[in-house]
């Protein structure tokens, strides 16, 4: 395989890539050109300062960045397009030309082919072609060292886990201490017990640590068997209540990603040997985490015990998901920890273990915590027993 | 001009068009295909369900929808697939191999040729071309129709519009009540008044009424000279507070767009005259606003105002932005209104009427309003007197 071309970038920081390899956050989309040696950010006036002065520290990096201000090239491109947007009655916006400003820009540096990412704007990739630069769009992640984080990514995600761990604990406490009426359903005070109650009272938590959740799952009953239902209505006694939160930071742009399966009341036996496999799976699973061990494996670990323990598996039921994923910038990222996997973990990935069993009979159990591989094996983010 | 392709979409319904054309919610990437006659929706086992039920029920709407079940394609691709990713160590996802999917449902279908999105994913049309599938990708939006909004998407504006003034009122209270310390420090009870706390009091209250809002601006003092600055740290009695609020119903997807300017305590008067010309800027440009009316007619009654007051403009001082933008399921959306705009408004429109003036040394004033464009003129719809 020959060199890579240089990378590049036309995105807000909402996108994973560019917050990564921007080293800042930006709300509105910019050009970002990595060759390998630098990166150098296309910036308009309203960013340009702060960049320079963010980006500018150096010393706790080795990456080196180059600001560089958009406005000329705008200028210079908006001369050339005045007349024919007045025509048409458009606008120029700087959103819209940020391609042809990238593709100047490209020119002037004597780069004529560049590497853009599989989520890149079409537009943008049709634009950059018209004006004659090569563009190869990357199938795979255009940085795949994102999935082993330094200290101060790790830290990051741990701030996220902490406000996570605080409305995982409201949420089961409200259900634990909840009366129950003559039908079963919850009280918390004079409210019902919903999935939408518990759901709200997350979600003020999170925000006073800072973390937004447009979705967190609180399934209750029959809809615990389908892992995608996010949950509605009253909950009961006696039966299960899955949450599945998964904040992000919306300074850091982290996320972190826990599930419990709880209980109001007495579970039956059934369910709770359902619930005692999925322990198991969950122990076996993290027991194979260590650097060095393929995915596969790990997801093995927790498939076994499902046999052993005569718990099938069909398009529908049983274990019907893989055992994890890696979480950083994005909630779901690389690497995947699935049936069959060969890639090997590393120290410093942060991926989750949540086997979980799904019947439509009985109703599902999912365990979730997010742990940091080691060398020796790992170490577990979650921190809360049940 | 000849008959357009049908439109293809693959994406989630957080995008836009793919939530106005799929007609409900899919937090995963899924397949649409709008022929002009129908919608198909290509969806796994785990939505299918769910939006035949949804979509089946008719009568209130024209659009006729058919719902795919994408399983079946899937299986079909895995298995010319899974020898290739076996050798990779790589999984295939659903989510990775949408685009191969789209290809064969489309050649079953005998359609060639395609039109999709300006933001489609650059590797989704690599993809489909790989497949033999022409795309083309359009620069303009691939509904334009989306800026005259049904009473349905009215009233759901509405709803978010509710819970925008409500934070606003908050905030603004607050501000209003807070107890002067010696230093001009502004206190709610015991805590300093800064743009976080308000921030956090909006979000909460929001949140209550199911609006999410990233980003809020609350920027004080000579923050406001910067209308994209978010604001930070403590606010003082005698310095302009401009709130600048844009949430999004969660459940529905539709935004609100709204910005009031105040002060605790006196202003000088020089900023008081600042805030009458936006005040009158304001009036001016809404007085234009009716179905028929060019885009830029409405600008130019607020430029008019400033230049007639005297208030210049340089490329980083005086009225520096543009006069409003549509609001719906983005909250920047056509139409565009701002200078030698010739685009013409049309009753159903819901646009923002938002002025604004910017000096380094005297500070901002932006005063933004929310309205319905009608045929004899406008509805307001922010409801909100300072």
């Amino acid at each position: 395989m020959g060199k890579l071309p240089p990378k590049l970038i036309i995105a807000a920081t909402t996108d994973a890539d560019m917050r990564y390899a921007a080293g800042l956050s930006v709300p509105d989309p910019f050009i970002l050109l990595d060759t390998g040696r630098k990166r150098v950010l296309l910036l308009s006036s309203l960013e340009y300062g702060r960049a320079k002065k963010v980006l500018g520290r150096g010393g706790k990096t080795a990456t080196r960045y180059e600001v560089v201000l958009l406005d000329p090239y705008y200028e210079a491109i908006k001369k050339r397009l005045a007349a024919r947007a007045a025509r048409q009655g458009q606008r120029i916006r700087k959103g819209s030309v940020l391609a042809l400003i990238a593709a100047a820009f490209l020119k002037q540096r004597r780069i004529r082919k560049v590497l853009m990412p599989a989520r890149a704007s079409a537009i943008h990739v049709e634009q950059l072609r018209e004006e004659g630069i090569k563009v190869e769009v990357s199938a795979a992640s255009l940085y795949p060292e994102r999935a082993v984080k330094t200290a101060t990514e790790i830290r990051e995600i741990r701030k996220v886990r902490d406000a996570t761990v605080k409305a995982m604990r409201r949420c089961i406490t409200i259900i634990k201490a909840a009366r129950t009426d003559e039908k079963g359903f919850l009280w918390h005070g004079k409210r019902r017990v919903t999935s939408e109650l518990l759901r709200t009272e997350a979600r003020h938590l999170l925000l006073e640590h800072g973390c937004e959740a447009s979705e967190l799952i609180i399934s209750h009953g029959k809809q615990t068997a389908y892992p995608h239902d996010q949950g509605s209505g009253p909950i009961r006694a006696g039966e299960p209540v899955i949450l599945d939160f998964f904040p992000r930071s919306m300074n850091s742009g982290y996320w972190f990603d826990m599930t419990r399966t709880t209980i109001k009341g007495k579970p039956s036996s059934a369910y709770r040997r359902l619930y005692a496999a999925v322990k198991e799976a969950q122990r076996a699973a993290l027991a194979k985490v260590k650097a060095g061990v393929m995915t596969g494996t790990v997801h093995e670990a927790a498939a076994a015990v499902f046999r052993k323990r005569g718990y099938a598996t069909t398009d529908e039921e049983g274990y019907i998901h893989s055992t994890g994923h890696g979480v950083g910038l994005e909630i779901h990222e690389a690497p995947s920890v699935h049936e069959g996997g060969t890639e090997r973990l590393k120290a410093g990935m942060v991926v989750t273990v949540e086997p979980g069993l799904y019947y439509r009979k009985l109703g599902g159990v999912r365990l979730e915590n997010t742990v940091l591989v080691t060398t020796t094996g790992y170490k577990d983010l979650t921190r809360m027993r049940l």
